[in-house]
């Protein structure tokens, strides 16, 4: 009987962070529904980070998360652009349209990994960290790195949103 | 064997979400500490909400917090300016230094209430669920509370962060 809760209880911690991805990707998809490639071009505050260049970090961001669980990476050719260089230092960019179907590929990916992932596969080490140092600190799990990616989403989301009209 | 793994997921996976939430109150801190009353005072961009309002916001969020769990909120008094009411249109407000002071009330209340809480106890329903709905979805506890507030936190620190000086 302890063994059923507890059980069951893993599965549903496992649920809570992957509804709260799911729900976090679907925000993000509403939001660039709303917006025209003309907005995403524009910066979110005065002397801030463009739309196009938030979309393409958080695109960089969500492909991270493959190499991580053990997966090959989707768009290796953002990583440089989008996370490496600042926003209007970073020369030839993609376009928007083809950065909102790179970000379709990626979601799409990361959808299908994390639904094929076992419970206890969960709560295995993530690839970025050592044997030695996930036996000292094991929350260093492949769970982890869907929970740290989530909030990094938000706090983007958050600055994206400022591209609607009030 | 199957027994003792399973709850020691249980604990790594609360411990995730409680250290996610005690890095974003230091994050907030962090930001809180390097940001001037002036700072606060100001739009976090264009035509969009203050500082100051934020930061009420995130007080109250943080502080309804504790009735989910079942405790008593510190802050009830600024729900009304700070969540239904839109910013500016919320006549007197608390001063900033004010809000300074209740956001360490309350980040430190719930860092206690939530140190106390037990393995199990973050389990159960929280407490505007209905026993029946809970038994439907019991991802509806408590930890979930957390983990939402989380991503709330995130959200606007990603937009305050617009008042520090590029």
């Amino acid at each position: 009987m302890i063994e059923n809760t507890t059980i069951s209880q893993q599965d549903i911690l496992i649920k809570m962070v992957l509804d709260a991805w799911h729900a976090k990707v679907s925000q993000l998809d509403k939001l660039l529904t709303a917006l025209s490639d003309e907005q995403l071009l524009q910066e979110v505050a005065p002397g801030r980070n463009r739309g196009v260049y938030l979309l393409g970090h958080l695109i960089t961001l969500a492909d991270s998360i493959l190499p991580l669980l053990g997966y090959e990476k989707l768009a290796p050719h953002l990583w440089e652009p989008f996370v490496h260089t600042p926003d209007k230092k970073n020369g030839d960019l993609p376009g928007v349209n083809e950065l909102r179907h790179e970000w379709v590929k990626v979601k799409t990916a990361v959808a299908e990994k994390i639904t094929a992932i076992s419970p206890n596969e969960w709560f295995q080490k993530h690839t970025a960290v050592s044997e030695a140092d996930f036996a000292k600190e094991p929350h260093r799990n492949k769970l982890n790195v869907v929970l740290s990616r989530l909030s990094h989403v938000d706090y983007h989301l958050g600055q994206l949103q400022f591209l609607k009209p009030r």
